[in-house]
């Protein structure tokens, strides 16, 4: 099988409609059935027959890639290709698989965007629609502002605020006839056949079976993203919150209103009102410390305000292996630990060793009682960008080359926090950092609209085209509120380098119109203001929905 | 057993601190283990120890009411006072159960309130804390304005601007020592101990172990709202959403977005898009209507310019069994129906059979698929009301005087949608509507702060003071919108009565008025203004999230 796969891969572009078996004999012989070749008729059934139809596909799906990770074929390079085709081989070639088929001639090349995150929404912002089709696939259909995000969790901004629909990002994907957004995941690539496959996503928690599809590509841009590191560390996922999305954030808050209120339960002990009152932070990069910061503003003003029963038992705690905010200037670190301290977050040096439902335990064998508890230690590559095992930077991110191509295959390219430049371009792997993201999907777009001019738009067409220059990036300085109306502003290029550094109330004002002028739309620009003036006025809501 | 009971009926506040056995042998021949009487020692607990603590709570209180439903103990007229009583007798005197204990003497009477709908909210807010120290206990801790609620599912409103927090309408219970909120919700009364028994919630689908607890009354006001109607209808409560919470409403609004978005998949067959956009509304009462109302609007607007790849597909039904808003003048109710036919909403006299995962079935038989499916019948008496067993209203609701008082118990008093007139009053029982609720809630209001001036605040201790003049309700008219900018305003003061009816733009302009300067802070009533405005000027947002 193995063997039969790697004399495939010079059949690129084949067609992918005609299938790989030519006969029903064949297919036979591999121990399969038939039935999870044909197409269900999808253009036949009748209303009523939905269930049964829905389930067909399901079933015919499941069999041809539910179980086969991903194909991609590297040209070089690929630590494990046989590996990959040994597993599933016969089941990846279902020729009338749902999906959008390759372009014709004649028609425009179809980029395909995994992702909706920094890299993704501002690569998608700049496309030329004129040149390109464009189809994105994420599950979620907003970008989230995530230097915001913590500032949600108290209440301080709305939810919505903070989200922006893509489709108000690139309106192409509403309107042109082949131009779509799909709220769906990746679930594998063929770099071969220039397909990608998908699964549609339900409601987070509920019960929910996945349609699938594929789609293919002209040119790929994977900009999926990472995950929340844990380290291995037991009872994290299960317990712990992390500060990624806007449902995370959502639910932090009604975590943190529940307790609230539980604790003010008659009979509720000391101890136990301690307990729930005590939130958490794991990690004291920008978020943990902004996400500090927020809630000690929350507890400062309106705890104290509507919860009076109980605000002598609210704490907060970040925990921290080493020094917090530890990219940012010396004298900016001892301002925010300064800050924090007196603002009523205790600072603490630990390691979690595991994480229980209402305690975790330090390396060194503290116990702490929490009832909040919020993990933000950083990203790390993602169980799909692992899936694709595509040659890694170091760290195990998509391995890039200096003109952001995965260079084992053709077409692909990657952004964002899931690429990291390979080891043998000699560059650093970039931080995960927005700014980052944003600066390479403005970079990618504008070769993109180049080489689509050229001519280049369509598949295995660019060769002969020269990319341009390569991308640099250049620091322009890093950004984060302590609560209270101060903030850390830090404009060096570098740890090392020298440069202005601020901190204070004239930062805090630089943040604040900083983001106001980055958020994307001005609905959203609107909203953000308006949300700080009425905080400002009323206090923060405090209903807890749902 | 029940004898016992009859007997204690007399020992009305005999402490409730004491129980009623007096030797661990009494209980032990009722086949019961010590175990369960009890305390777990709060006080003692050591951190670390919480959840064990928390379980033993927990057994504790399975054994005292957790199976207990419910034991009041009218003075008349109680269809099942022997039942009640036989079930669970040697449960029900659980001597330190945790909780509020009787006010004592020289203290504040106290005032327990529940339920934070219209008749709660208006209640608690003109209660005059100086008299009464109050304590509400309600499943969530906030009002909902749900007038405005249906605006909310299609992004018109944002859901925190109809949502108003308790501590916001009654600012005791965030401040004053002995005045509380307990997000809980009530599983029984003892009206003879003047007793209410609790217990917490936690996050919606959650696996989540309550904590339990019992509050003391001088004076109960039941104002618990009343159920969705389901007729018993197979299928509903499954696969229908209702229209009462904001959750609802945020589960409305994902399942749309979720169903536009699935309807663009590739392979999609156009039955399953037609399927998946197909939004019927049950029941045409004026929040079917004015839901139908704004999903045209999103329709008209929105959808087209968003998601133009299926906007042919969309529709809305509304399926009534008899007349649209049969409560409004013939002239209004013309004028809704063409508005809304002409708005592209289907309307359908039909009777619903039973409702499946995908399609429901008529009466006659015909099959309707659907995507969404909002259930909006009316509402009845919900389980809690019923559990209490209490003499009722014609219609189930618990049974009220002319002063809002559950006269077959001391110091109960009812109100709103689960409050009715008894039949011996002679008054027809009113419509659950929100102008209802809100006046009986001043009425009651007015009536204890009256009484709380002349020292009949305390338990059992109103019997001399004069109530004054009983509750009369006077109808001040009906308002719903119907879409575009349209509503209608019925001014008659009954159905058969003359009066002035009002139907489009300016109706549309006094309806939004109406509520804006209704909505009750400053906070939310900006919020409102300024969400209709965005809404006008950048159209609804879009992202869907969680």
């Amino acid at each position: 099988m193995a063997l039969a796969r790697i004399a495939r891969s010079s059949l690129k572009r084949s067609g992918g409609t005609t299938g790989y078996y030519t006969s029903e004999k064949d297919m036979l012989s591999e121990g399969l059935s038939t039935r999870k070749f044909s197409s269900p008729s999808l253009e036949n059934v009748k209303v009523g027959d939905n269930l049964s139809y829905l389930s067909s596909i399901r079933r015919v799906n499941q069999m041809s890639f539910g179980s086969r990770g991903i194909s991609v074929t590297p040209q070089y390079q690929c630590p494990a290709p046989l590996r990959i085709v040994e597993e599933s081989d016969t089941e990846c070639d279902n020729p009338r698989y749902p999906g959008l088929e390759e372009t014709k001639p004649g028609e425009k090349p179809r980029v395909v965007v995994l992702g909706t995150g920094w890299a993704a929404c501002r690569f998608l912002k700049g496309l030329d629609t004129k040149i390109y089709d464009v189809v994105c696939i994420s599950p979620r259909n907003h970008m989230v502002f995530t230097p915001l995000l913590a500032s949600t969790c108290v209440g301080t901004l709305e939810f919505r605020s903070v989200a922006e629909p893509v489709s108000r990002i690139q309106s192409a994907m509403a309107k042109d006839p082949n131009s779509y957004f799909y709220l769906a995941s990746c679930t594998g690539i063929d770099a071969d056949k220039h397909e990608v496959y998908c699964e549609t996503v339900g409601n987070v928690g509920l019960p929910y079976d996945p349609y699938r599809f594929k789609v293919a590509y002209d040119k790929l841009v994977i900009a999926a993203g990472a995950e929340p590191l844990t380290f291995g560390i037991k009872g994290v996922k299960e317990h712990a919150f992390f500060l990624r999305e806007v449902n995370h954030a959502q639910e932090i808050r009604k975590k943190l209103l529940l307790n609230l209120m539980l604790s003010e339960n008659p009979g509720i002990s000391e101890d136990e009102k301690k307990r729930l009152l005590h939130c958490v932070v794991i990690g004291g990069g920008p978020t943990g410390v902004e996400f500090s910061g927020e809630l000690s503003d929350f507890i400062m003003r309106d705890v104290s305000e509507r919860y009076s029963h109980v605000k002598d038992y609210i704490r907060v705690t970040l925990i921290e292996a080493n020094e917090i905010l530890s990219s940012f200037d010396v004298g900016l670190r001892q301002y925010a630990t300064n800050h924090l301290t007196k603002s009523g977050v205790r600072l603490m040096r630990g390691v979690v060793k595991e994480v229980h439902a209402k305690k975790l335990v330090l390396n060194d064998g503290t116990d702490v009682p929490y009832g909040l508890l919020v993990w933000s230690t950083g990203v790390g590559p993602s169980q799909f960008v692992k899936s694709l095992g595509l040659p890694a930077s170091p760290g195990g991110r998509i391995g890039v080359d200096e003109w952001m191509r995965v260079p084992s295959v053709e077409d692909v390219f990657a952004l964002g926090d899931c690429a990291g430049f390979l080891e043998q371009t000699g560059r650093q792997v970039l931080p995960a950092l927005a700014q980052v993201a944003e600066r390479q999907g403005k970079y990618l777009v504008d070769l993109f609209n180049r080489v689509g001019k050229q001519n280049g738009g369509k598949a295995l067409s660019a060769k002969d085209i020269p990319l341009g220059e390569p991308f640099v990036y250049k620091h322009l300085g890093s950004m984060a509120t302590v609560g209270r109306y101060k903030a850390l502003v830090d404009l060096r290029q570098s740890k090392d380098a020298k440069g202005i550094s601020l901190a204070g109330f004239l930062s805090w004002m630089i943040w604040r119109s900083a983001y106001l002028t980055r958020v994307i739309s001005w609905r959203n620009r609107f909203y953000v203001a308006i949300n700080w003036a009425t905080t400002l006025v009323f206090g923060r809501d405090n209903s807890r929905i749902g």
